[in-house]
């Protein structure tokens, strides 16, 4: 089909050419004898004039209609500095009506107007939109860069299957039953993880996928049912050589796709020293107001409060704004009071202010004279300032201020919006102790290895046993999780043991890929990168929809195609399955 | 983890350098107190020399254990030729045994004497073999050229949905139960074909996708359950536009990874051309030998056999091949016989040899002395030529001598192994009728558009109506097929009404993509490539699980895995879903 340009190309500079432009109707005016048709292709929006000669062709075309229209480029009288193209418009001199198209339920100009779920139905419809549009050209983009720079690392992409093992207790697995063999079954990888462990024991070295994943959760609004992971494995590999990977694969996604200029090396922080500076193992770096230890300045401390928490191991941790002190009222402190006993369990939050010179507020009274002067020295502070305290056990006193850190960070928009601080979060604890199986668990997968200096600790110190696990964390969000894995059989047959799974159980569970190891398996680590959430931060959204070409709603519902939906009874007998009779009864 | 080098890229200027290696033992022999180790990473393999000063601390390391070797890069006394790095050595100075093996179940250097079955279940212990890795290798390069050249012609990558939604008798689509919506199934899509056009809808004008599609069949040697598609969609194209960018596509893809030049233009014929000339939708065209109807020389003939066929409206069609009469004894005539009536329901296979410069044969009897001239005029026929006749119903006739012209082609080695010659196939018939449904089905899909010329053909003629069909087809095999597709309402309705669909269970089937029709379609076709059967192509190998990391048998069995299999009931509980009694019987 003839088409000379693309419609969001043409400048003044194409003045007097003859060129021929398809697209859809964006809008339509009449003046007069004159209709003036704004024409959009995925390059943008190009001003048409159809004068006396050619109106009455254009007379019928209303909104979405596609047009094919040839003419001539000329300067506009009254150029729209708000367009691209506003300094030119397109004299037509022949058109042809490609498609009509019925009124648009949805007003693709804006959006404001219409609910998430109508826009989801008529996703197609609000695919024309350019902020989504553009959205999935930057996620194209990011994917593009993201394989080049592998691609030159020495990485193969390699397809897994999709088709995978199901894992007893594999409880977030998708299920396909299979029609061959009736009454088995696969699972939808939750990710590729056992695959790329093999492709290290196989000799592959370095392996990428931009690899899709699924995961069967309940509601978060963060979350697709399918998600998408930029997943890299390496062999003979620490965690810097996989971190100046990781640091060279973002430095090019930020320039090529933002033009933003990232440093050579991120930050680094072990897990343990992020907990007491920020009270989070995802601090958002965009903002100071660490978190600091204050405990050494109450050793003789008469405070009852400070004195029983201190004597029982607790901590009391203190967090310094400057110059805001007058913005929280009694009433307002109350609100983060309330905030943080709901989410995170601190019993009180207390509070100094400093003004002319004297502390005031919750610890002023039980405090001594000297302790709060060592509070003023500490942290050197000036009139309006504000310090906020908890003393609790050490964990719930630093997530708590560390909450709070963030909420006071955006109501006081002390948040640099256009900063991208990147931080590595290192020797994440091993285990965590899981309170509903009443054991130690592993943290991050059973895989991964424990730091050399704490394999002893496997067994005895289960608590401060640090692995090999990191992240990567972008402006308080995760953008990767990685580890150095195990590669020595005894090393992950205590690890097995330590969380409290027998050689039987772990062969139940992952024989296979154990059987694998024996035959020469290579030290190696990797990452999987939440490609969808890198998308978000590099655009500029909050809702994972916006990234996604065809998302579900929140409950995994397809709006568009109504999807998941009934089938035939007979698809399910050659599966030899049946819905079970209490759903139907239901249904 | 140190490493200075890879193995397979030492060479004689490296002479002198100390270099550290890391690999698996590929061989090990002593010879007196010196042992030799070859070590194997992903770039080749090295020999190691171990002399007395070390020998001892490699005593006993054995086949696939992990070393890593520091060294002195020294000439070979007895250079080995057959090895890329076989000009050197690396005499060791350190040595550190990174990690220990088993014995391995399969001989790695030579898979020749391990069952494909075995060596399934240890994929990757198989995938250590060079030619299995190259393999992944080229799929990579394949894949990156692929993107790189749709990238630069304006095409975005759009990732659409896994989880999609069943179509009605979707008998071949692998199902997914719902655990929050009970009783609801998801289906995995056997294309994106349906995204692919939403996307044209929704303004995207140029998708591809490198997309995983899944189709639940029975048995077939050259499939799998999941297979790769590279999937492209364009608006505002017609088949120049497309076919253009896949010659494009494909000539850097062949040049890119195997250096091989394409012409700038693909051969193309239409589907009845191909027909006539080899019998076939899909001709290997690297050697001549066409078909050819010589029903006009028998106008007048008094052969019951031909005068009846051609009464019947039937065809005479003839193969000619030069100089290989005296290899086709009567028991070798009969076998071919046997062949074409078994598989291809031609009734009677009749040949003429020429000796001496006369013709004798099956047919030498029955036909006059001047058709017999006829004959040899129209094939200008030398002695030890071979002519096979097939009179029959046209296809059959076509069909039988197609199958035949690309078995004596194998037989006699009339094949040019290094030729690549692609041809477009077009006007592919819209209709086949089906025996099973005794109805006129679409051949393609029912989004297919019929030539413009034929659409009054669409209720008259259904036989005889060309669609905009087309596939690329290289060295005898379908690389790709693909379609302009219908972007009229009204022409869609028409073509649902020609294969027997009501509007209403048209809407059952494919709803929301017809309401989706509505709202301003721009014309737009594409093409969807098999990266597994280029692949193939590409690396020289017949068996499909050559090109695919982790591959099933043909009955869809993952041996190394071992998937499916059986879950635990109270997965299905949630999925709201059981195994049929019947199957949980004869578990």
């Amino acid at each position: 089909m003839k088409r000379t340009d693309h419609n969001g190309t043409l400048r003044l500079s194409d003045a007097g050419r003859t060129v021929t432009l398809v697209g859809w109707v964006s809008k339509r005016r009449s003046f007069g004898s004159l209709v003036f048709i704004d024409l959009r292709d995925r390059s943008g929006i190009c001003q048409i004039v159809f004068d006396e000669t050619i109106a009455e062709q254009v007379k019928d075309v209303r909104s979405e209609y596609i047009l094919q229209v040839t003419g001539t480029v000329q300067a506009r009288k009254d150029p729209n500095p708000k367009m691209a193209t506003g300094e030119i418009e397109v004299l037509a001199s022949e058109v042809n009506i490609v498609n009509t198209a019925e009124t648009s339920p949805i007003t693709i100009a804006d959006d404001s107007d219409t609910s998430e779920d109508v826009r989801l139905k008529y996703r197609y419809l609000d695919l024309r939109r350019k902020p989504l549009q553009d959205n999935l050209i930057l996620r194209h983009r990011i994917q593009m860069t993201a394989r080049r720079v592998l691609d030159e690392e020495g990485f193969v992409e390699v397809s897994t299957p999709i088709l995978a093992r199901s894992t007893p207790e594999g409880a977030r697995d998708y299920l396909v039953p299979s029609r061959i063999y009736n009454g088995r079954f696969w699972a939808l990888p939750q990710s590729p993880q056992i695959y790329k462990q093999l492709l290290m024991i196989a000799g592959m070295e370095r392996y990428f996928q931009i690899a899709r994943c699924f995961r069967d959760e309940d509601l978060r609004a963060d979350r697709q049912p399918e998600f998408t992971q930029i997943d890299i494995e390496m062999s003979f590999a620490e965690e810097d050589d996989i971190f100046r990977v990781v640091e060279k694969l973002m430095r090019a996604i930020f320039l090529e796709t933002k033009g933003i200029e990232l440093p050579e090396a991120f930050q680094r922080l072990t897990w343990d020293e992020c907990m007491r500076l920020y009270g989070s193992d995802k601090p958002d770096l965009r903002f100071g107001n660490e978190i600091r230890n204050i405990t050494p300045l109450f050793e003789q401390t008469e405070f009852q409060v400070f004195r029983s928490v201190i004597d029982n191991g607790g901590e009391i941790n203190a967090l310094h704004f400057s110059n805001i002190a007058d913005q929280y009222s009694r009433k307002a402190l109350d609100k983060l009071q309330d905030f943080l006993k709901s989410g995170f369990k601190a019993k009180a939050l207390a509070y100094l202010k400093q003004e002319n010179g004297v502390l005031s507020g919750s610890i002023a009274k039980p405090l001594s004279e000297a302790e709060k002067e060592a509070i003023q020295r500490e942290f050197d502070l000036k009139d309006n300032d504000i310090v906020f305290v908890i003393a609790d056990k050490a964990s719930i006193s630093r997530t708590a201020l560390g909450a709070l850190r963030v909420r006071i960070g955006h109501e006081q928009n002390l948040i640099d919006r256009s900063a991208y601080k990147f931080l590595w979060v290192t020797d994440f604890p091993m285990f965590e102790y899981s309170e509903e199986e009443q054991r130690w668990v592993a943290a991050h997968h059973p895989f991964t290895a424990p730091k050399a200096e704490d394999e002893d600790k496997l067994f005895t110190d289960q608590e401060h046993c640090s692995s090999r696990a990191y992240d990567l964390v972008l402006n308080g969000y995760e953008l990767l999780s990685g580890s150095i894995r195990i590669h020595d059989q005894e090393l992950q047959e205590k690890v097995f043991e330590a969380i409290g799974l027998t050689m039987e159980q772990a062969k139940e569970k992952f024989g296979f890929f154990l059987e694998a190891f024996r035959y020469g398996t290579p030290p190696h680590g990797g990452v999987g990168i939440g490609l969808e959430r890198l998308t978000m931060v590099l655009s500029g959204t909050e809702n994972i929809r916006d990234v996604v070409a065809f998302p579900t709603t929140n409950s995994s519902l397809d709006l568009m195609s109504e999807s998941p939906n009934y089938v035939d009874d007979a698809q399910l007998e050659i599966l030899g399955i049946e819905v079970s009779e209490s759903t139907t009864e239901s249904k």
